[in-house]
């Protein structure tokens, strides 16, 4: 028997769910060592998901409570609308879970339940991991803590929003769109200057939309129609610029997105020291990145179960030693 | 008897060394209506750190063991090179303690140290608390956490470099400097068009020195003891530029400082998409920032304390939900 890394146990994670999120954390499970891909978990047929790899075992969703003893973490890479209302505290009553729940106003009775479900059976939960909420959320806890006289302020973009892209693309006479959310520079230089505005999310972002219609499609009344969209655009300086088809696909089809939170506070006496703290993501793909946040708390929560921390856990409950593939004392060595 | 924020008790803090540093935190303390002061320790004379506030106890460090039963944190503001060493096994076995330990080769013998000390008591330590060591920390191990195919680049400045300056002011000839630490914008710009490339601290800093001189002196000769300076300035592309008394108070008094964590990485299949991160500090004035951490920590140590989680903490073992004053499910609702 030999020694060193290949003795180890590798951590086996399943994924349920298998849209662009739920892909992207199985391409960035083989960026770590120490994990592997134990199942894929879908409500399509098993050929539906198109996985010609024979060694992956794609399984029925319904079958999901028969791998109990065969797969460390599961990562819920369903959607927050209907998928982890139900999901979540179900499969967390059986299974360490990770997932993305990003429905800010419910987040309360999200941890309840599954704080409940998790605790059934000494089981371990992370929810609300991402970059917003997740790393966001860090930040803004961070630094409303190191500034108390000061504001935090949250910028999304630039970058795509699927949410707003599908909404245009229901309008009638809308062959394609894609809506890029964009952060209004005017909006960061006042508080780069540390003027502390208050400023509404409308204050913050335009919205810039990329849009393809039929031949015969009134374009002005296109433009009206997403200008005045309620929930999505009425409340946004919207612009609507119309390309064809072609300059849609060659111009407009990356999915990248960001976007940053900026601390301002002072200190000293009259108040007169100035400090800027800011986080900030330029990613070329929203999934992956997601994923790849998602996979590291699955690291976290597998330790943090090992250790008997049962039930759930938010991004502000778990230290971030627990995160990296190193021990504490080589973080101490290296990192710290 | 009346309900409300008067009736919860403060958090009693004192400040050990009445430098730079603990100017700051008698300073921030009022920043945070959760906490008081309750005593200044100083080597010094009471009356020679120049207090008027009768109301605030200034105290000789030697009776420092007198006072445990009326302070819940001590905050330690000496120095990593001599003080530190000392004081924080000796005070952090009497008290729950909190410290800016920077000397980065020694963290791991520090730890243990102060492990050992705390736990005599049943107290609480947070080391190593700072900005970097610290906050540049927590992100150095999040971003390869998150993007382990990828690299971390740490950047200091732009901004004054205390112990540089001390460097070139000993030296003969040289009346008064400030040493600026910059980064290479070209470095900089390497990193964000996702090439990391290997890059040492030269790569990533110059050294910008304003100096005043004797008026007899050889500015010449002067200039090449400074760019020769081992450790400090021989392994840097450094810059020495000769200026007035008065154009140094006028332009080169203040002491702000900052800096930045980027870690760049690449997920997809054949690793097309490339994401980066930053975190970035811009400060007006370095030890009431730092002072500012060291409180929000001292909050933190105070209540895994009260939670029976003794020994000694780094930032990476601490949850960022015990720095914020309000509680998790005021930060579910309004942060997460």
């Amino acid at each position: 028997m030999k020694w060193g890394i290949a003795l180890l146990e590798k951590i086996k994670i399943g994924i349920v769910g298998y849209g662009n999120l739920g892909r992207g954390v199985k391409l960035v499970i083989n960026q770590n060592t120490d994990m592997e891909l134990a199942a894929i978990f879908t409500r399509r047929t098993v050929d539906g998901i198109g996985i010609k790899d024979e060694n992956i075992k794609v399984i029925n969703t319904s079958m999901v409570h028969e791998y109990v003893n065969d797969i460390d973490v599961m990562i819920l890479c369903g959607g927050s609308a209907t998928d982890l209302p139900v999901q979540g505290p179900y499969i967390g009553s059986l299974y360490n879970t990770v997932d993305s729940y990003d429905n800010h106003g419910n987040i309360p009775e999200y941890l309840k339940a599954m704080d409940k479900a998790s605790r059934t059976n000494g089981k371990t939960s992370a929810i609300c991991i991402g970059w917003d909420p997740g790393l966001f959320s860090m930040n803004r806890v961070l630094f409303e803590a190191i500034l108390p006289y000061g504001k935090t302020y949250t910028f999304w973009g630039p970058g795509v929003s699927q949410g707003h892209s599908d909404a245009i693309r229901r309008i009638i006479g809308v062959k394609n769109a894609v809506q890029y959310t964009i952060p209004i520079e005017e909006a960061v230089k006042r508080i780069i200057n540390c003027e502390t505005p208050k400023l509404t999310t409308r204050d913050r972002h335009i919205r810039q939309c990329y849009v393809v219609v039929e031949e015969e499609a009134d374009k002005d009344k296109i433009a009206k129609e997403i200008k005045s969209m309620p929930n999505y655009f009425a409340d946004y300086d919207t612009e609507v610029i119309f390309v064809t088809e072609e300059e849609l696909k060659k111009n407009h089809s990356k999915m990248f997105h960001g976007g940053f939170v900026i601390g301002s506070g002072c200190t000293g006496k009259n108040n007169i020291h100035n400090h800027i703290a800011e986080f900030s993501l330029k990613l070329e793909n929203n999934s992956e990145f997601t994923a790849n946040i998602l996979v590291a708390y699955a690291r976290a929560i597998y330790r943090l179960n090992k250790e008997g921390q049962v039930g759930a856990k938010t991004i502000l409950d778990i230290p971030l030693k627990y995160l990296s593939i190193k021990s504490l004392e080589d973080l101490c060595k290296g990192s710290l």
